[in-house]
């Protein structure tokens, strides 16, 4: 049941989209009491009483759950809205026809085996779009469930429903996969998480995930939305609809699979589709202030949390706990989480200490086991740790009432949602292991003030990192738009690209060119020894590989054997331009710059350490162009190999604005370079205290 | 509630831990209608029918729970067992000896403000060791909350029970804190994961985890241990625990808490103890065979696996689901987790696919929907993946019967409980999202043979990851026993330590001493050009940092300059021996190799990338001496720079055996130079294809 990202034909609007979703008479095709899909499809639709008008249709009129069919969506008799269709891949078309010619906008298709399957299942699959572009249908699927509105409580759900018995939400869910969207549904519902919507897209055929939150996220109710998505077909769509979101200010949290190379080749085999560079879509999602999570349930319980407190104020995460265990526990797990935990000021430690010298106090706090007599103690500590200018939230660790055990916690907890109430900041109560939280207790403490509520130390700690960051973020600036260069979209030589940086306000290194030995010796002597020289070859793009690279030559001989030794290396090629000599440099640290074309996500900036930095481990940080200055400063501190700019063993630090200028440039021009632009890469940027210049460069067009 | 690991005092042997732990007359002390402890206490003991008897002790004699009270008790007439002490801190000595007269062997201490406190604290808890011993009395505590042992069924707690109405398991779960051991026992309940003892040790004044780890480790009805730790008090006890359970092949699952340094100064902060270097107790842990957990659900999860699993052949995880998308997470998740997933073997591959050369079968393996029909083809699957011979242990990823949803999955249940009866290989249930797994699910699951299952993707990856490692781990072959070396522990010199070096295998560079400038220059001419040149004085461990060093000095005029620079700045020094004059090499990788004698853990071993790797990136893998070849072979391939070795940007590869042989020669050194030996350091170990050789050496002594 998982989604082909390959959409094709018309797509309908936002508002036609949202008008589908809204579909109260719904037409059961396939209905059959000797069929499982119908039985639950059946039962989802009655037993929760979602939608105005349930039509049941089977070909033959046999009687299904023992009610009467009809035996095609015709001879309903009255206009149907949309058509869930139940039956096999082969007589959908028919089915399509009906539905349409009963008035139905939309048909919601379960059967498998199109574009998942390979190459004969996509040209099945096109020839469905095609004919439901026809028929004006709005089609979901094929291989999906289709969805469950709760708001406005109406369902074409092929399935069990995805939230038993629940009242409407804020959070619309939507799962390329459907089975995963019934596993969602069934944790949150665990949870006392609620809502709005629940849409599964399957193959996207016509409608893709982005689609249908482009249009959820206009609806008033909904106030966050929750995906989860196996693959991001059309990404200017996707930049459009976050765009939105962000206008809207309602946060996006998503579950993107395909983390390892595994899971994207996985994807790629089951769906038929790319999953893209993992890190690319990390970066992308970050840039346009998209929450990504790791797991199932952290994509619920993050939504939910965005949902309860909405955003909070500058600063970090407050804890209070009554339990010095949970203190490690939460202070752990907001290290490995990166969670950034408050600082308490004086005046905190003082209202938390009571004034006495000899104590001190921490975050997390640690209030002690006083606070079981007292529970006053604990909720004053709420409130100071609330009160301190550096907390943006508090989780307040403590116990979830529990039917099972013998003591009763909520004279404490009364307390403690008092304090909540009241508190500067907004507060989250952590129960200290995950649990279920039935109705009932959710009723219970939301009744009593103590909500929001999380159960687990990590997931609390790990939501509230995400509220704490996402709350943060704030569109970019829109960076100006770069008047178009016109270079001639033809292989650059090293020397060509070096003067094109150049030229482009980019610092490079002193380079000359030279035809025979004579030249060679006659450049270093002007640039002056020690000198590098290298293969002068625009088809060559990595000359060491080639042995075209002769370092550290200090005289007029070893300029001369080494212009031998390398054009030797190169001796059957034809398009050898000779070699460039230039100033051997010591020292500083040596950057990687690049901007890369990805197929997917356009212009991409990379920026790592050089040399065997970033071909060991692979140091180094991705935007999506444009870029600011902030970004760039960003990106050089995510490196890990970051304290090598601030002046390892001595060495003076690099002038880090400098740098970003630098950076900032090279990512200006790769985008006034145009589409045709396959990548710019600098490599070594060498940066050497305030002096930053290029010493080698690449260019290669698509 | 947490542990001081400062014992002080006669610990009890096993044999007396074990019988304190079965003790079966209680008088609970301080009982009283005022008292929630006494409340809760008596609840737990009452309600649950734990010990034979339970007797009140109320100093007035005023009744309470509704029961007559003796007022002490040597009063109750008869002797008792073990003294739960609700009793406020001053009045714990008084009611040591009552408890003791009465014929108690041990006592429990619930009363805080000892060591937790401070100095004071410190010296009041010393006071009532002294006394305990003085009364023979074994001491739980204080700040503690006593213990449960569902297997004989009895208990001294003084809180709500930590299981609720549980039948004994087979986990000793023993937590320094009470809150958090009822929090672990709480998740366990609604997990349905049983536990045979729960334990809290509190300030650990006599008592500490490890011995009651080890009393537990002994009976036959404990198959694994679950330990939640802050500090690991005397190590050798700690080594002979963890030597005797992987001795009995019993497990330990240990959450640690004190990963991240603000972690390690709270525990500090509100033990008095010191938590000690994350890494080396990783390292420790690791070399024990203690599988240590990151979270409270993961302890009690792993635990619960180790014990209805037992231990696995060799191989890796084999998954099998019915959602492509559970597939795409499982991948995701044996990714970022660390969990190996097996590869398919040929033989596998046609089982799955059905011998249809157009498929494929990748692990995880996605059924496809097409099973929501055909049970039995995922059935199948399992058998087919637990049969393949890479496969130690297969997750079956599907759903666990939910009463709240239209649809029962049992017949596609029962299929797969039988396929994971007769499997090669064992098998886990695996549930999508976690959720609480009630008494009357588990029971039918067991029933059905669907059993052992996990809630939960992320869990049961891990908990598989772990169990998978756990199972392959085996006690190191023991080293010999090194001959002590006789080494005068005075400060040497550099030269004075590679001599030493080099005396006991272990390649050194060539290096020579001069004291005036023409020394150098015929010590540069006698070694060859490029040279090195370094101040020479065994007091100044990093002759960098003071610009006591020269590097690559190509001729004569070079040489002589430098030493005068070196010298120079180190003028002021009367302990200058000249300077040390060695070749200057290039290439290949460094490496630092270190033996440092940890205040808790003995020597311990470090390998890492040497200069700015290991400053900037730390780089470095750790192991407690002795350690094998296999040990450094691990070490080696645990460094995230690795493939520095391998050869990169055509350097030749390092030769990895000879570089082992040479880590294991400084490990022996280290251990033969004895206790006194506080650092010995090789920085940089150069190596270059089959040459290593140490450039410089420094030795400290305590």
């Amino acid at each position: 049941m998982e989604g082909d990202p390959g959409q094709r034909g018309m797509r309908p609007s936002r508002e036609t989209l949202a008008d589908v979703l809204r579909a109260r008479k719904v037409a059961l095709v396939g209905a059959s009491d000797n069929s499982r899909w119908s039985h639950v499809s059946h039962a989802t639709a009655t037993r929760y009483g979602f939608p105005d008008e349930l039509f049941l249709v089977n070909r033959r009129g046999e009687p299904a759950h023992g009610r009467k069919t009809a035996t095609s969506c015709r001879e309903i008799g009255e206009p149907i809205d949309v058509g869930l269709l139940l039956v096999k891949g082969e007589s959908l078309p028919d089915a399509f026809r009906d539905a349409a010619a009963a008035g139905a906008s939309s048909v919601v298709a379960l059967a498998s085996g199109f574009s998942e399957t390979g190459a004969a299942g996509a040209r099945a699959q096109d020839a469905l779009v095609e004919l439901a572009d026809e028929l004006g249908l709005t089609l979901f699927g094929p291989n999906c469930l289709g969805f469950v509105n709760y708001v406005d409580r109406t369902a074409a759900w092929a399935a069990p429903p995805p939230v038993p018995r629940a009242e409407p939400g804020a959070i619309a869910l939507v799962s390329q996969s459907g089975a995963i969207a019934i596993q969602l549904g069934r944790f949150a519902a665990k949870q006392s998480i609620r809502f709005s919507h629940v849409v599964s897209t399957g193959n996207e055929a016509m409608i893709g995930a982005v689609d249908v939150a482009e249009a959820l996220v206009e609806d008033e109710r909904v106030r966050c939305l929750a995906l989860f998505v196996e693959s991001i077909a059309d990404v200017g769509r996707f930049d459009a609809f976050a765009a939105r979101a962000a206008e809207l200010e309602k946060p996006i949290v998503m579950l993107k699979a395909g983390r390892s190379p595994l899971t994207a080749d996985l994807i790629a085999s089951h769906t038929g589709s790319l999953a893209g560079d993992d890190r690319v879509i990390d970066a992308a999602l970050r840039q346009a202030g998209i929450v990504r999570v790791d797991s199932l349930e952290q994509l619920v319980v993050t939504a939910g949390l965005f949902t309860a407190v909405g955003r909070v104020g500058p600063g970090k995460l407050g804890v209070v706990s009554i339990s010095g265990g949970a203190c490690d526990i939460a202070a752990d797990a907001a290290a490995a989480l990166g969670t950034p935990l408050a600082t308490f000021s004086d005046d905190t430690v003082r209202r938390l200490t009571g004034g006495a010298v000899e104590r001190t106090a921490r975050n997390p706090f640690d209030v002690t086991g006083a606070a079981v007599r007292g529970a006053e103690l604990m909720g004053d500590a709420v409130e100071a740790v609330a009160a301190d200018p550096d907390v943006a939230l508090v989780a307040v660790v403590d116990v979830l009432p529990d039917g099972d055990t013998v003591a009763e916690p909520s004279a404490r907890l009364e307390v403690l949602a008092g304090a909540m109430r009241v508190a500067r900041a907004p507060c989250v109560l952590v129960h200290q292991v995950t649990q279920d939280v039935p109705a009932d207790l959710a009723a219970r403490l939301t009744g009593m003030g103590a909500a929001p509520w999380i159960a687990g130390i990590d997931r609390a700690v790990t939501a509230a990192g995400h509220l704490i960051r996402r709350s943060a973020w704030g569109p970019r600036p829109e960076t100006r738009v770069e008047t178009p260069l016109e270079v001639e979209p033809r292989p650059l030589s090293e020397l060509e690209t070096l003067a094109l940086l150049e030229a482009n306000g980019i610092p490079t290194i002193e380079t000359r060119l030279a035809a025979t030995a004579d030249e060679a010796v006659a450049a270093a002597r002007a640039i002056g020894y020690p000198v590098v020289v290298k293969v002068a070859c625009a088809a060559i793009l990595h000359k060491s590989d080639v042995g075209g690279v002769a370092l550290d030559l200090r005289d007029d001989d070893a300029v001369r054997a080494s212009f031998g030794r390398v054009i030797e290396r190169v001796a059957d090629r034809s398009d050898i331009d000779g070699v460039v000599v230039a100033p051997m440099r010591r020292g500083g640290v040596e950057l990687i710059v690049g901007v890369v074309n990805d197929a997917a996500w356009g212009p991409v900036l990379a920026v790592g350490l050089g040399g065997i930095w970033v071909e060991v481990l692979g140091d180094s940080a991705l935007r999506r162009l444009p870029v600011s200055r902030i970004d760039v400063e960003e990106m050089l501190s995510e490196l890990r190999g970051r304290a090598l700019l601030d002046g390892v063993r001595g060495g003076a630090p690099a002038d880090v604005s400098r740098l970003t200028d630098v950076v900032v440039d090279v990512a200006r021009l790769a985008l006034r370079l145009g589409p045709r632009l396959e990548s710019i890469e600098i490599n070594p940027l060498r940066v050497d205290g305030a002096v930053v210049e290029a010493l080698d460069g690449a260019l290669t067009w698509r």
